[in-house]
């Protein structure tokens, strides 16, 4: 890929907002990010959402029949309808019609079907979640990761998820050695759960990865680690926390704010910041998670996702497709395979 | 207890900033809170702190030797000093010559001391950190346990944890019958890891616990719940994440705060409010964590404790002294032992 033009396939039916406000960022995404967007859902209704904006026709309408509802079973609701967008999409992935998947549609979903039609990496067990953020330092974000793919881990799943994150910070975020963080309930070794004094221990042992300690809850948002490794239970309790603080904030702000003359003043003058502030926190900015370790490049996004969410999700997945993330991770696994940086196999 | 003057015993030798700003907090207390402040400390560093304030000697002092260090592994070095402040501090709640202990000190230290000198209370196989924070809504607190004690736990652990923040909701709180949450990674009763959805079971079946269904990370602060369980290391991640939000809004804030003439006006009005806001995410302001589940109240405050974080501290003892929390937590057991109620002894 690299100089050729990325090509997404978005699922147009896929989150609260589908069709309309997905074909929206579809369609501000082709026009400013330089790629190729295959838009996949009904082709009566993504058509007519598109003739919203424009009576041109800018982007090609992959059929696909139905969508996973948010109460269905994944597993199953995948099987019973073969030709539902998210299936469609991954399709054309599988058939390296396109390069990635950007959806903001029933989340398990999106992971059973990219683990069913793409599988996984060679090297890698539990494909993971990673969310980046920003952090107090401006123009420093973090990766943390799994936010929500697995609930239940393996010490060798957050070594593989530590390696991806790393391979992520690196070759995206262009931090040449990302310090790695293990979220923990202290700095010591000796602090934390089973699961985090074994995963402790394998990242220590482990060469490929810049692992430097314990982060703490207090950690996460410091910007002074690069890459942050949890199980997906505590990694999505923690994210879905970090989205309501944008309106926390706000809401102690508006509440705080200085009352009488003055504090009309200040009031009137803050007004118009206060959208950017909680853009800044909100989702949007991030655009969605990335499915790590899976064969293909996927975006799951917020089910609330407007069009600028759609948007940004594109950006990401064009950051990882032209960055090739994934042959990256691939690659090194089959470097490391004879001398088995990767413990996983044997100490998991 | 209840209509006579609460004793609480302050651990004057722990924490970053003691015996100096411990001191002053305890001062405060006494003065300001109606209750007698028994100092447990080196007498004379403590005598020292307490006559930089005042002449007269208003507190009583209890003489103790050493305390427990940070690097310090709990129960060796417990044994090995009887007489640190922190055990002395226990034995003077054990002797009943005190009805509380607040520290700022080694909290594994705090709380091993608490387990080895107090006991559990009957029924309670783990003690579990409660802490009482804010929410959207203002005035309707959420307690949130366990933050800390338990960091590998089973489902009956989780259920006892939601029967005494019941009735810490009901008793100090005030909410005849509090909303309980399971803090989880979804609302659907299917969602979560192992953990989550056994202990889901349990309290769908406990008719002492009014639970409501999950809580997912955004709704921690939002106000429709009065109670959170979880384990000790999602909860304690969680805890100093939320604590360093202020911090995250503060920067944030500034950061975007407006440029130019307009800009300074609407600072310099913002300025003496950024403290207060600050002040209301501030560990500070809810004084420290409940130790429940002991045979005794227990306050662990933050190691970087200044003065109003220990006054606070004492006013969360007194608060759980005056409306009987343990005797509640005791006698409801006590009730329900034939009817085995709580269903942890079979089920867990």
């Amino acid at each position: 890929m690299g100089s050729t033009q990325a090509r997404i396939a978005i699922d147009a039916m896929g989150g609260d907002h589908a069709p309309a406000e997905i074909v929206a960022g579809a369609l501000r995404a082709q026009e400013e990010l330089g790629v190729k967007i295959l838009l996949v859902g009904d082709p009566e209704e993504v058509g007519a959402a598109v003739r919203k904006h424009t009576s041109a026709s800018p982007l090609e309408i992959i059929p696909a029949e139905g969508t996973i509802e948010m109460g269905e079973e994944p597993l199953s609701a995948l099987r019973r309808k073969p030709k539902a967008s998210i299936n469609v999409a991954m399709d054309l992935v599988k058939r390296k019609e396109a390069d990635a998947v950007v959806s903001a549609g029933h989340s398990g979903a999106v992971m059973a079907a990219a683990l069913l039609r793409l599988g996984r990496l060679k090297g890698i067990d539990r494909p993971a979640i990673g969310a980046v953020l920003p952090t107090l330092i401006a123009g420093k974000p973090v990766i943390i990761l799994d936010v929500g793919a697995n609930v239940d881990c393996r010490p060798k799943f957050l070594e593989q998820f530590a390696f991806m994150g790393t391979v992520y910070s690196q070759y995206v975020l262009g931090i040449e050695t990302p310090k790695v963080g293990l979220l923990n309930i202290g700095e010591e070794s000796s602090k934390g759960n089973e699961l985090a004094l074994r995963t402790h221990q394998l990242l220590q042992k482990n060469p490929q990865i810049p692992f430097v300690g314990n982060a703490e809850g207090r950690d996460v948002l410091s910007g002074n680690f690069d890459v942050i490794v949890c199980d997906g239970f505590v990694g999505n309790v923690l994210l879905k926390f970090a989205e309501a603080v944008g309106e926390v904030a706000l809401q102690i702000l508006r509440e705080e704010l200085p009352q009488g003359v003055r504090g009309k003043i200040g009031t009137s003058v803050l007004k118009p910041n206060l959208r950017r502030i909680k853009q800044r926190m909100d989702h949007a900015e991030h655009g969605g998670g990335l499915l790590l370790g899976v064969d293909g490049v996927c975006i799951i996004s917020h089910g609330s996702s407007q069009a600028p969410t759609i948007f940004n999700a594109v950006r990401l997945a064009r950051e990882a497709i032209d960055n090739r993330v994934l042959d990256r991770i691939q690659s090194r696994y089959k470097e490391d395979s004879q001398t088995s940086a990767v413990s996983g196999q044997q100490d998991g």
